[in-house]
């Protein structure tokens, strides 16, 4: 089959791989009908060793499946599914939390372990966890919509969810990617009364703006936090959502929040350490956070897919087949395009 | 009046000044009953840069209204009072949230602007929102528990709020002092099975134990973090306390929390930036905490202590006059006392 593979950073090729198959009793085989190019896959494409071996990249996915292994009872062959970007058993002490995201059997897609999504077909462990039937038909109109819900729209639910948002709180979002748009829709979601996007690219701000963003900070660090502070009365927001991942915007994020309030980050830390121990102290800020277990957050956030109340596909900006991968992967790392979708 | 002043590290004087009054209509001047040394004196103790007008130390006290300014309404010569160890309005939109600490009109004892309590008699700004009067005579028996309402029942309390203590739950205390033993008895009241003390000294893991400690942890850095594990299935506490404030401290309570757990830090942060960024982040683990509003906790905690359902009182084990504080300091800070009680 086909499938895209980095080898190292910026070197993304789409090759013939051995076929995706049940391996384990627990595995289904799924038929990728849309995968995409997720932000975080930039990281790896900014700065991967090189590797003769590669990955198969691609975390989030919809498709059908084709055949399950044994041991699978939850699932048929054509079922439409939602592909999470996290694998999990659904029956540890942590899925039953919900946190699927720590399974003690589970993982993650897109490794030198397990191969990644942006493929023709994927092999799915421990299928009757990880995967959610769709109740809708295979070209729905929805698709795009529910194809953030394998990672982007609940990541950023993530991020609200973990600042704490709720009725009538202020709320800031740092980053203009598309978790930090998926941010701003969960917030608003959540009854946020103001909703401030920290993010500089027009067209992505423009986008915000349509999902319930009431005001745009284009500033950076000091700069930034100041106008934070002037929209806010001086004192910061209740709830920030840290969707970057960078120290800078981790110290931004540390220092907009007002004194109780609270920091969801779930961009990729590429810091060591947490910056403004001391501010978050004094300020009593709480900072939580981390994989979103999006998997939990399905069952929450479909009805609203569904019945059109929120539209986390909008986005997408950019639709490619397979052979358009690495010109995706470029686009995106160039701010060229917000987020790929693949047709493989 | 007689009152302590330090000077710089490890230059404590107890010396005539002059006496406390009131000067904002708003303030209420106190007899100091009982104050105490707290473990945070410790460190401008160890660390304190020379200087010429010194300040008076001390956060921590009960005493009795002298007299009152102006506008203060809800106080009257007699009465016997708890002085939190900020001061705060009561009527800003932080205090309304429970948060005193972070008061906009509000601040802190024992600096160089405003005096502390270590002495014969204290000053206490905006008094009507500072001081809680108690219902209780004035050499009672319980006065050791009442006076660490003050600070650090209040402070092992908000620790164990921060990091979600309630019924059921597995909880660890990063320090025997007495924030952390509080911290212990704060878990119990909550609810927690499992109480871990990590903490080496015999009488007050001893005391620990007392105070509803299950287990006891002597190792540190990677071999206490092995023996939490041990003690959890392999996967951590829920709730860890961190009551100390060194970077090794946090460390430690950032890598023995569970997936989804949640650190509360108490302890007056001696670092930059808090460690294990990544693993707090993968594992989800919320970090939280900052200054106690211990003001909005004396409501919750009074009973407890008044019907003797605890006694955080027993964290005391030296009592001196004023002439016995410097003595205090030095033997708090070679870990000869645990928590001194100072009587003017």
């Amino acid at each position: 089959m086909r499938a895209t593979v980095m080898y190292g950073a910026g070197d993304v090729r789409v090759e013939n791989v051995p076929d995706a198959r049940v391996i384990e009793p627990t595995d289904a085989l799924v038929t990728v009908t849309r995968a995409c190019i997720c932000g975080s896959d930039l990281w790896p494409y900014k700065a991967m060793e090189q590797s003769e071996k590669g990955k198969v990249m691609g975390h989030e996915a919809i498709g059908v499946v084709e055949s399950v292994g044994a041991d699978v009872r939850n699932l048929k062959r054509g079922d439409l599914v939602v592909m999470p970007f996290a694998f999990s058993d659904g029956t540890c002490d942590f899925c039953h939390e919900g946190l699927q995201t720590s399974c003690v059997h589970g993982g993650f897609f897109g490794n030198e372990e397990i191969a990644g999504a942006q493929a023709e077909a994927v092999r799915v462990p421990l299928a009757d966890g990880t995967l959610y039937v769709l109740p809708v038909g295979r070209d729905d109109a929805l698709t795009a919509s529910l194809l953030t819900l394998s990672d982007v729209m609940g990541t950023g639910h993530h991020a609200a969810v973990a600042a704490k948002v709720g009725p009538g709180k202020t709320v800031a979002v740092v980053g203009d990617g598309a978790v930090g748009l998926c941010g701003v829709i969960a917030a608003k979601r959540l009854g946020a009364e103001q909703i401030i996007i920290l993010g500089r690219h027009p067209d992505r701000v423009a986008r915000a703006k349509d999902f319930g963003a009431t005001d745009v900070v284009g500033e950076r660090g000091d700069e930034g936090i100041e106008r934070v502070r002037e929209l806010t009365n001086g004192i910061g927001v209740h709830s920030v959502l840290e969707c970057v991942g960078t120290e800078q915007a981790m110290l931004t994020a540390a220092q907009i929040a007002r004194p109780g309030g609270a920091v969801g980050r779930v961009g990729v830390p590429h810091y060591e350490a947490i910056p403004a121990a001391g501010p978050a102290f004094y300020n009593n800020v709480t900072v939580s956070g981390g994989p979103a277990p999006v998997r939990a957050y399905i069952e929450e956030l479909l009805p609203d897919v569904l019945e059109g109340r929120i539209e986390p596909g909008r986005v997408f900006d950019r639709v490619t087949n397979l052979d358009g991968v690495p010109d995706g992967y470029r686009a995106m790392n160039e701010r060229e395009a917000l987020k790929v979708m693949v047709r493989p």
